[in-house]
Parts: structure tokens; C-alpha cells; sequence
């Protein structure tokens, strides 16, 4: 494979320092005319390109945008990032951006990576997500001054950067009132601990329509880490109750899918709503809440760059999910 | 939101031009020396990071490999490149590598892309997915002597370029001696059009090992597009014949898991192997070939990387699959 034309490639061609190349590149200006020339034509008979570094200078733009890819979990959640990414590489490219990966085991770790991709690549900004209380990200991004936008909401009140969020509350508020339409009077609902910005919001929508409609009596609930076996235990225990839920509304589809094994191994009649409209629940059948993920994706994408146009610095987009009915529910 | 801490900002501070703030970047000998403390202590004052140019120009290399990002399909097949992408992000990652995504609708707009990128970012090189005959894309990129691995081998003769692929046919071949195993003798096939190299490849597999059983005869096969509707209909056409396989394997997860709902809707007894064991094959229990994504992810990037440091420009990595043994089969 033939070397790579740098700019020591074209300076040996030409015959001229690297320094002068960058300076036919970045200040054609202070370059002698007969030596501008002969870098012009040494770059033209190389096909060097001209790098970002020179065309950043020109536009102060690096048109990169750093985001997070999160580990492979159980493949059915984290298909909701995976979405999310898709979307947003479809968006920025429209624009002439580019989005560069990440990754990191935890928030901490997160940090460290911005130091060092900062020092890396002159990134425009970065796309966040799975915020949470108390984010530390935001916070050092923020004292930096690095542009950045969230999908997720800040959950502390003292934040104000621009987020990108998908209503959760108004999706589980849906489901459970779909079940209440269809003559459901006990249901149901398995989270996740109290405590996640995420969880306590998608609970929230289940509760209000319950105590709506009079029935916070008749309305279980569990707490569970994610996972399909946590799924199939929690709702074995709502079953195994004197007065079982005839329906339940799980915060993920991973509990959710756990929740229809149980329900089908004692063949009872309870309905199941799931929490991200997953792949593997339009296989199953399962009805579940769908976020518009290639809509958010675009509109975090819109925000980052108005943030770069100098537009307001805390514009806010929720959007609405939709339930979509299958089977289950 | 501050200003941005660019070169101009550190020249205003320091009071001298650009073109100085970069030579105590890149040609710090050739700055004098009262001039070049004024510039690290605005450095170090405005928390300037030397950006990408200045390292680059360093190490000659700019620590971004590009790849491509699919389109959204049905979330089953699609999630195979989705688990690609996140080895190679972690492996990068760990090597201090960044991935970069980009988006194409075909080949030729890849193609156009990989102009725009070159143009823009000073990349080491690409990881192309999804090879088939007669690839435009290897030929591009070859003739400019851009580094590039593929995953997915060449399917004609002529190329000669680092690749990783996963043996489809030694995938195919294990489930169907599984099925021979059990005691199946009639075992059918449903694949994509002849013509594709991964599904030619893994039609292959399932024949050999029907042919040296001397079951040539006892083998009937479908070809489809892929998706859950065509593997359906074509199942019930193999269950319509006058004597229907006891068992099946199929080139996709998509196109099982519709056999499987062919089967189950007529309450048959017939055996289902998938290929790719995404996600949905785990929850409904489809037996399904496994290929092991992150390490092909990971050769691929040491591939890469051994290009870039000099090593031989054609070495190529086949992974076996394994076979993941579920209710199905």
C-alpha cells in the first residue's frame, strides 16, 4: 500500500519546508506567489487533501459530534439506543456532520473520555444520554463551556442546558388508560427501583390515571432491576396475590416480556403492556409504548447546532409516545 | 455559552498572529523563546487544547476509523451490525482509536461519501461491512490507497485486501447435521435469491451436508427476500408439498422466526434453525447460528491497525459460528 500524501509528502515534492505548505493551506496570503504555486501544483499532483485543520480555521467548525455508545446489554433495551444513533447519523450527515463513537463503563469514566476526546479532535459538541439525578456530566461539560444537549431531561431543577425528551409519564398514562376502556379495574405495574429520573416518571403516568379513576387501592406494584427473569418473577408474586391484577404496565419491554412468560405458565388471563415498542416485541405480539426516537434524535441534532448558531441556550423539546396495540393488551 | 478557545482566541490574548500560535504548536524551535512563553501561558490560561492538526501532524496518525452505519431495517437482522459496531467501538476505544459513522443509501452513494470524508477528516482508514460480487467500494478505495479491512470476505478472485468474515457454510452445515443428528432426514432450506455471496455461502453449507448423507433428493429449498411475512409463505408452501421437511433451516433470524409462526399455525411438528442469534431468536426460543461479532469486530480493527503500521496488506481472519441450541431444534 503506497504512503499516505501528508503535508511532508507535498513540502518534499515541492521542495519547501511544512511549515510553508501549512502556510499555502492556512495564510496563502504571506506565501510568495511563484512558491504558492509550486505547493498548488505539488498538492494538485498528489491529490492531497486539504485537512480538517485547515478547514476548521476556516469555518471554526469541526462538524464532529461526539456520542456514547452504550454496551450490548440484552440486546432488547439497548435496541433503543441503537435507534437512537441511526437517527441521529441519518440527521447529521444531512447536515455535513459526522457523529464519533464513545464509550465508557460509568459516568466517571464518561468524564475522563471528554478530556480526552476534547484533546483529541475539535469536537463541535456532544449529544448525551441516559441522564440522570445528579448528573456529574452536564455539570463538567457545562464548566467548560462545550456545547452540549441531552436526550433526557435534566431531573435536577438547577440545570439548563437544552434537552430532548420523550414524555413517559403521558406513554404509561396511555397504556393504563387503554386498560381502564377495557374494563380493567386492577392493574398492575412493574418499574424499576425508585430513585431513576426515567423510572419514578413512567410509574408516575400509571399512578395519576389510577387515582384518577379511584382505584389506588387496586393498583400493585413491584420494583426490579431490568431483565426478563426479573420480569417473570415480579409478576409470579402479583399472580400469587389473594386478588391477582387482570392486566399489569411494565417500564421496559424486557420486564414485560417476562411478565407474558409468567402470565402464559399458569395459561391466567392478564394483559401486558411493554415500554419501547423493542423488536422482539412486535415479534412476540406484545402492545407497548413507542417512543419516536428518529424524531428526538433530530430535534437533539436541531438543538446542538443552534446552540452553535448562538441561538438560546435552554430550549426544551418533549415529545409524546404513542401506544401501539398488539396482542397482549 | 463562552466562546470557544481556538487559535484566535489564544493570539489575542498572547497579542501575536495565528500563524505564531501555530508554530509554537508544530515548530516550537523556530519561535523565539520570549514569544513562545507568551503563548504557553495563554495556552494554559484559556485551557486551549492542541487540536487533532497539531497531534496528527506529530504521529501522523489521526486515530479515526470510519464505518458505515445501516439503515434501521426490521430490528432483527439489523441488530447484527449494531453488536458489530459496538466491539469495534470498544476495541477502538481501548487502542485509543475513535469511530466515526457515516450513512449511504447504496454503494455508489458510499462511495460519494467516502470523497466527502476524506476530504473533511484525515482518516486512517475504513472497516466496510457487508461485501458482495463485484464491490465498488474496495476497487475506490484501493486505487487512492486508502486503508480499508473489510467484514465480509471478497467474493471475486481478483481482490486482495485484509478481511474478517464468519464461515456462513460451517454455520449451516452444523445445524443441519444437528437435524441429522436428532433423526431428521427430510430437511429443507429457505434462503435469499442465489446470487448474494452470505447467502449463496450459507444455501452451501446445509446442501454439502444433505448431499454426503446421500439426501440430495429428501432436500426441497425456497429463495425470498428476507423478512418474517416471506419466511411465512414460504413455509407453508414447504408444508404444502406432498411430503413437507420434518425441519428446516433458514439463512436469517427474520426468515425463521416466520417458519416458525407457519408451523406453530398449523400446529406441525417441525424443526427451525435460524442464523445470526439476534435478540428475538433468545426470547422465543429459536435455535439460531451464532457469529461472534465482537471478536470479528476486534480482528478487523487489529487488521486495520496492522496496515497502517506496515504489515502485510492481505491477511484474512475466517471465524466459525457456533450453534445455539434452543426449543426450536
Amino acid at each position: 500500500m503506497a504512503e499516505k500524501v501528508t503535508i511532508s509528502t507535498v513540502a518534499r515534492h515541492a521542495q519547501v519546508s511544512r511549515q510553508t505548505v501549512s502556510n499555502v493551506l492556512n495564510a496563502p496570503h504571506i506565501v510568495r506567489d511563484e512558491t504558492r504555486r509550486r505547493v498548488e501544483e505539488a498538492i494538485a499532483a498528489l491529490g492531497y487533501r486539504a485537512n480538517q485543520a485547515a478547514r476548521q480555521m476556516r469555518t471554526g467548525r469541526s462538524r464532529l459530534v461526539a456520542v456514547r455508545i452504550e454496551p450490548t446489554r440484552d440486546g432488547i433495551n439497548g435496541s433503543v439506543l441503537d435507534r437512537f444513533l441511526h437517527g441521529l447519523t441519518e440527521t447529521a450527515d444531512a447536515a455535513g456532520y459526522r457523529v464519533l463513537l464513545y464509550t465508557a463503563r460509568d459516568d466517571g469514566h464518561e468524564i475522563d473520555t471528554y478530556d480526552d476526546l476534547l484533546g483529541a479532535y475539535d469536537l463541535d459538541g456532544f449529544v448525551l444520554t441516559g441522564t440522570d439525578h445528579g448528573d456529574p456530566r452536564t455539570a463538567w461539560l457545562a464548566e467548560r463551556n462545550v456545547p452540549f444537549v441531552t436526550f433526557g431531561r435534566p431531573w435536577d431543577a438547577a440545570e439548563a442546558h437544552p434537552w430532548v425528551d420523550v414524555d413517559g409519564a403521558a406513554g404509561t398514562a396511555q397504556a393504563t388508560q387503554r386498560l381502564l376502556d377495557t374494563g380493567h379495574r386492577r392493574i398492575g405495574f412493574i418499574g424499576w427501583p425508585a430513585g431513576s429520573g426515567v423510572g419514578d416518571d413512567r410509574r408516575s403516568g400509571w399512578r395519576t390515571v389510577m387515582a384518577a379513576a379511584g382505584l389506588a387501592g387496586a393498583a400493585p406494584h413491584r420494583e426490579t432491576e431490568d431483565g426478563i427473569a426479573h420480569g417473570e418473577r415480579e409478576m409470579r408474586a402479583l399472580l400469587a396475590a389473594d386478588e391477582p391484577p387482570t392486566a399489569v404496565v411494565c417500564v421496559s419491554d424486557s420486564l414485560a416480556l417476562g411478565a407474558l412468560q409468567a402470565v402464559r405458565a399458569v395459561a391466567a388471563s392478564v394483559a401486558v403492556v411493554g415500554f419501547d415498542d423493542t423488536p422482539v416485541a412486535a415479534v412476540v405480539g406484545l402492545t407497548s409504548v413507542s417512543q419516536p426516537l428518529a424524531a428526538a434524535a433530530a430535534r437533539c441534532f436541531e438543538l446542538l447546532t443552534g446552540l452553535l448558531d448562538g441561538q438560546p441556550t435552554d430550549p426544551h423539546v418533549l415529545l409524546s409516545p404513542t401506544l401501539v396495540l398488539r396482542h397482549t393488551a
